[in-house]
């Protein structure tokens, strides 16, 4: 049995959250994973518009990402993750969506630690290492800052609603906010925040999953305030629509731009994607933070990181 | 730790098949129950017409009276039991249909083998204390014939088709087929009957749930040529529309009449219920058994069997 590891949280959501988590549970036996709950597409957008529950897809995934090694584990992760492939009214569904919400529904509706312990019981089922919470009690739409909105005007400057439109709007994001403007925090989230010993931003879609955490007042300022160590790990490539055309140093930026007092300890990038490692380590020093170059990404040609090779990574890191 | 007890199959469906796996589960650690897939209404109705699949309705009841004792058997108890009350496209579904649905599509589609494997996921799930079996492969229809379908023609013999019409017809029921009329049954289900102690038919909506089975030719012939001794459980109040003013004898009568081959060995009925005892003994004997009268009806004044009470009856008629 190796030790425990660091007490880590990973902040996120979708496919940049599934894997941070598909490394960091190789790293760490003390894992949390804090969600974004402002989805409202597909499956997620229908359940969080008919039964006005928390979008469980983001919630979801993540838990499909920590589950057990054995048979059990993974018949139950393949089940949650199942989508049915009807024209009728369960079409697009995931299994585990339904599942989250009909546990919440269960154990008393929307409050939040009924919120929780439907998340925890899912956890049991899929033998999970590590813990799912979200990052807000209550369903949050982004509203997006964006230059060019409507390709008519350009120049323009207008505010694009909700997570789907936000990520594929053909403008440039300039920032984001929530609505509403300062939800109820998870206070196991809050909880996980001020314990850890090492918080992990991204990667992940950078407006629409990265930075909503920010935008929590309650979590910004566990955040900041906390005692962990900081990580941001970048992205292997721009997001079509939400950040065409952004360098490593953009992403920062912008980080930065939506928690002013948040320091940054390391900041990872892929060795491969980088074009200008000067710049870069300039804006993570602005930061307060160091920048380590690791060759992190998969090798079949996707921009997604390989789950080993990202755990190394953060081994090293983690040591350092 | 007591004796595993006999090997003993229950068939039925829905509420009566809940009420005796919720007494024999008390009774043998050696439980099977096979279970009618004609249901056409509700939310399994709605399954089997977008997905293609058998009904999962009944199915996940019996799962559900055999669920473990301790607080994670309950608790996954109460979710697949769980239903969504919206208006949406959600409404009414039973989350544990949309559960062993998703085994089934992902276990391989509608292959004899992968249903089985389905189940046994969902009673491992559950902890179940036995096993669940369909008594056939394919999604079926029950025909019934019945007189006075239109009550404007009282004397007529007309043929309902599906077991939401046939529960509820006006008219009164004759018998009941199958479409198709020899469907492939389930292997497994074959092997359970082959190899019990005791097979128990009902209690239970008598033409949709109980007598079904005896349609399925080649579990018909199980049933006959099986070595188990068979138990009949009368219900406790006669089934509106189905079995309106029928008596104990005529339930054997129709019995007799689906399956003239069959020898029963005990026919267990509630000594509240039965107005004349010597009628009864004398169709029972005509069948080749034994008439059992016992205390088993629940003390809410509900049509409702006792678990305790109908376990304890089961007790000593296995023994005896």
């Amino acid at each position: 049995m190796k030790a425990p590891g660091p007490k880590v949280v990973a902040l996120g959501g979708g496919h940049g959250l599934y894997a941070s988590l598909s490394a960091l549970r190789r790293v760490t036996d003390r894992l949390s994973a804090v969600v974004t709950v402002a989805d409202d597409g597909g499956s997620s957008g229908r359940l969080r518009r008919e039964l006005g529950v928390l979008p469980p897809g983001d919630l979801r995934m993540a838990l499909a990402a920590l589950c057990g090694d054995d048979e059990w584990g993974q018949t139950w992760r393949d089940v949650v993750q199942h989508r049915f492939r009807s024209q009728g009214d369960l079409r697009d569904h995931a299994v585990g969506n339904l599942l989250i919400v009909a546990l919440w529904e269960l154990l008393g509706g929307d409050a939040p630690d009924s919120t929780v312990a439907g998340l925890d019981w899912v956890g049991r089922l899929l033998g999970a290492h590590g813990r799912v919470l979200p990052m807000a009690a209550v369903p949050l739409d982004i509203v997006a800052e964006v230059r060019g909105a409507d390709p008519a005007r350009p120049g323009e400057v207008s505010q694009v609603r909700g997570q789907v439109a936000c990520a594929k709007t053909p403008g440039t994001v300039l920032g984001v906010s929530l609505v509403p403007s300062d939800p109820p925090a998870c206070p196991e989230a809050l909880a996980a925040v001020e314990d850890a010993d090492w918080v992990v931003f991204g990667p992940g879609s950078w407006f629409t999953s990265v930075l909503p955490h920010l935008k929590v007042p309650a979590l910004a300022r566990a955040l900041t305030g906390s005692r962990a160590r900081r990580v941001v790990a970048l992205n292997l490539a721009p997001q079509p629509g939400e950040t065409d055309d952004f360098s490593p140093q953009t992403h920062l930026e912008v980080l930065q731009a939506h928690a002013p007092d948040l320091r940054v300890d390391v900041v990872l990038a892929d060795e491969g994607v980088v074009d200008d490692a000067e710049a870069l380590d300039k804006a993570v020093r602005a930061l307060g933070g160091r920048l380590v170059l690791a060759d992190v990404a998969a090798r079949d040609g996707s921009p997604r990181h390989d789950p080993a090779r990202l755990a190394q990574a953060f081994v090293q890191i983690f040591h350092d």
